[in-house]
């Protein structure tokens, strides 16, 4: 075998310079490119297949509750968008608008879409008259632009791809239970399909969505020990629906207002995967998203039956995942490091000698596990050894979060851990905005969420010292 | 039963007057809604969906070819568009322009893309510099905007669905293998899954794409008699390669250009469908893309053992379609109204007495056929009655096309057709632009391609009577 050449020597290894490092596996993966259109990112072949496949396997759960799908316009009319006070408030200072059409300058100016709650308010207010047309659970695929100063790869862009379902209900306990349920699926989907454990729980009034009553987050912890918000499910009450005059007719023929919720995951989600899952030698993803899932390389290829047979393998293969043969005139070493950049979940080397043998190595891109399977097994033999991994890679990543989880009781040990020690830190709050603020200016941290999963892990406010309310999950975030 | 209520009293006889019958159809089939965004439409449940099966159909026809999907930014800097001097002088009357982020005036104003060759060709100029870089054979889906002065809903909107493929190639014979390729998959998906037939031709130089060597086109014959073009494939050569430096190194370690195509196909196909095959009931959607194939009306359901049924061949049925059961507590009559509205192929009905002779009533939405099929053969000859559906439909919209296809030899019979015959007129043409002005200016008739499949019906143009060159199809088209 040629000596196996170091596709991985061109990128910077993530205890020297994590953010570095992820720029470099993003270029290197060939997830994405820069264009000449500032902040926007090009989604490329091999970072867009997981998007898609993100779209489809979380869209097949939304329709199993019920979600259908539309299509809303991009551009919201400057007054449309002024129709919530605190909605328009918190999202004017980052629109991108629409002065001119063809050219002519526009009478009203059209706001590009930063989120479409005033949209899909309007249209219900349209379609929603008497109980019978409630629950009204819809959901889009689709880009949004938001006007960021600085911005860095699926992290945060100007424009990013994302899905915002958008629903109306009869009664408030309905809409609450959506959006709980919402923000289930989002932490499932994470778990089971990303290998990406989640802290859920509720974001304090200074963090919520703006023009929502109360926001819901799941939070993941990235490797070098920052947080994530990974997806947000919104209550809005009845405050949109008063602004919009959403009202029905119930079955007292009383006229009532909806209740009201949004729910969004995006683009973002891939960052978290790269920065929760990758490694120095690139990507690593998760057997379940991955757009490949399954890599055979054959060695010595030229020799006689070895490609017949990578091709027999991967057809066998084929039938339950997604597979490729890796024919091209590159040596072994090569294709081994590019399988390992593109974060490939398995490689299955196959050469003469294994032909002889019966057998093949099937190659754990995580823990670079050789597994030697003969033939006759690899069918039953390969779910299994996927689903060790997605089940090994989501262990992993609950234990480094559980080893950067932190609990502070006074604010001499807050003070520590923000600076010394990243990752998340427990500590009560007595519910004031003042001490969120003076602790964001401080120490450039914020809070994450009130778990569901509620601890008292001491009894006063972690920066007040007033009597505390809360458990919050601090950090500091992308 | 009771006695049938006309849903369909609502909506205006095609006959009457076809464009409020289209209008009335989309709306009360509860495909479109309008916004207070001017000119654009909110794609509701039932519209999407249709969207989402031509997507989904589509995408795996492109993959099956080796198309990779990828997602460009939604802006394009004025400086980038304009590289291409054909390309900005077509759609520069025709954008949406951003001029301001956040609360700051650009320096640099942005086009809302209304295509996406120039994004895409910037990227090409980035990662192809190698024989082995090639083919790119990329394409996205999103929107687009094209600022329109009047619109109407699916056919011309300010903002619209689609796809737009990008490929770049090492050879002029590669790029136009690949642009007629393209033009086939429109062509055979709009026969075998939507049952519209299509003409394949080329369009005239003044019909063709801003920037392109040679345009393409799928034309279709709707209803009323006027065309509609349905899907276009452009041949760009080497022109966009030379204005954007896309360069490669041949296996001669020779420079040379790339060679480019680029192909759409986007949500007016939904209005062809409408307009090629619904009927003064509403909707009648092809099976092969309706996304509720079958609706089950039990008949007196609130008889012992009904519902019962109607759940047993929804979950017999739903193995191979998708099927609804309507449970609602309308009656029947209502409930057919509302099913042929919405263009649902097929309802079954079943009531007690069904039950007890062992079999329901299959009625075809395109000829209201009733057959009696024992439920023991309903599984079996369900794909058969949808098949035979797809391919009587097709059939119809080929004799209906064919039935308004005239053929013209001189200008006063041209003369005559346009004014009294709504279809196609197939007539030669000498290759001028002038005649092609003349016909248009006179009777509001455009050339729609020259066929591929060539006739001599004359041998001097039928306008000015000079030497023919070419078969023209023309039409009157929306």
């Amino acid at each position: 075998m040629a000596k196996e050449k170091k596709l991985v020597e061109a990128i910077t290894s993530m205890e020297e310079d994590f953010a570095q490092w992820y720029t470099d596996v993003v270029k290197k993966a060939e997830l994405i490119d820069y264009s000449s259109v500032r902040g926007c990112t090009i989604f490329r072949p091999a970072g867009y297949a997981i998007w898609e496949n993100i779209q489809k396997k979380l869209d097949e759960k939304f329709k199993e509750t019920g979600v259908e799908n539309v299509y809303m316009p991009m551009f919201i009319p400057e007054s449309l968008l002024q129709k919530e006070a605190d909605h328009v408030e918190g999202f004017a200072p980052e629109v991108a608008w629409v002065t001119q059409g063809g050219l002519d300058p526009l009478q009203e100016k059209l706001a590009v879409r930063p989120t479409s709650e005033t949209l899909f308010c309007e249209h219900y207010s349209h379609v929603v008259q008497s109980y019978r047309d409630l629950p009204k659970v819809y959901n889009q695929w689709c880009s949004v632009v938001r006007w960021e100063k600085t911005t860095r790869p699926f992290l945060r862009t100007m424009e990013f791809l994302w899905q915002e379902g958008h629903t109306a209900h009869a009664t408030a306990e309905e809409a609450q239970a959506r959006t709980e349920q919402m923000l289930n699926v989002y932490a499932d989907f994470c778990e089971n399909v990303l290998a990406i454990p989640m802290i859920k729980g509720r974001k304090t009034d200074k963090e919520k969505f703006a023009g929502a009553e109360a926001t819901y987050t799941i939070e993941a912890l990235m490797h070098d020990g920052k947080a994530l918000q990974s997806g947000t499910s919104h209550n809005f009450g009845d405050g949109f629906a008063k602004a919009f005059g959403i009202q029905y007719t119930d079955k007292n023929n009383k006229l009532q207002y909806a209740h009201q919720t949004s729910w969004g995951m995006t683009t973002r989600i891939i960052g978290a995967m790269i920065m929760v899952h990758g490694d120095n030698s690139g990507l690593v993803l998760p057997p379940r998203i991955a757009p490949t899932q399954i890599m055979i390389i054959p060695i010595m290829q030229k020799k006689e039956g070895v490609l017949e047979k990578a091709e027999e393998l991967r057809a066998m293969l084929a039938k339950q995942f997604s597979v490729k043969v890796d024919d091209s005139d590159k040596n072994p070493g090569w294709k081994y490091s590019e399988q390992e950049m593109r974060g490939i979940p398995v490689r299955v080397e196959v050469g003469p000698k294994d032909i002889e043998a019966g057998k093949c190595v099937v190659v754990r891109r995580d823990t670079r596990e050789k597994i030697e399977v003969p033939f006759a097994e690899l069918e039953t033999r390969m779910p299994e050894i996927l689903d060790q991994m997605h089940n090994d890679m989501l262990e992993r990543a609950r234990k480094h979060r559980d080893a950067h989880t932190y609990v502070a009781t006074n604010y001499g040990e807050f003070k520590d851990i923000a600076e010394n020690k990243p990752g998340f830190i427990k500590a009560m709050w007595c519910g004031d905005e003042a001490c969120e603020n003076k602790i964001k200016d401080d120490l450039a941290v914020t809070s994450r969420c009130m778990p569901f999963e509620q601890e008292e892990v001491a009894t006063t406010c972690v920066c007040c010292g007033k009597p505390a309310k809360k458990l919050v999950y601090w950090g500091k975030a992308y």
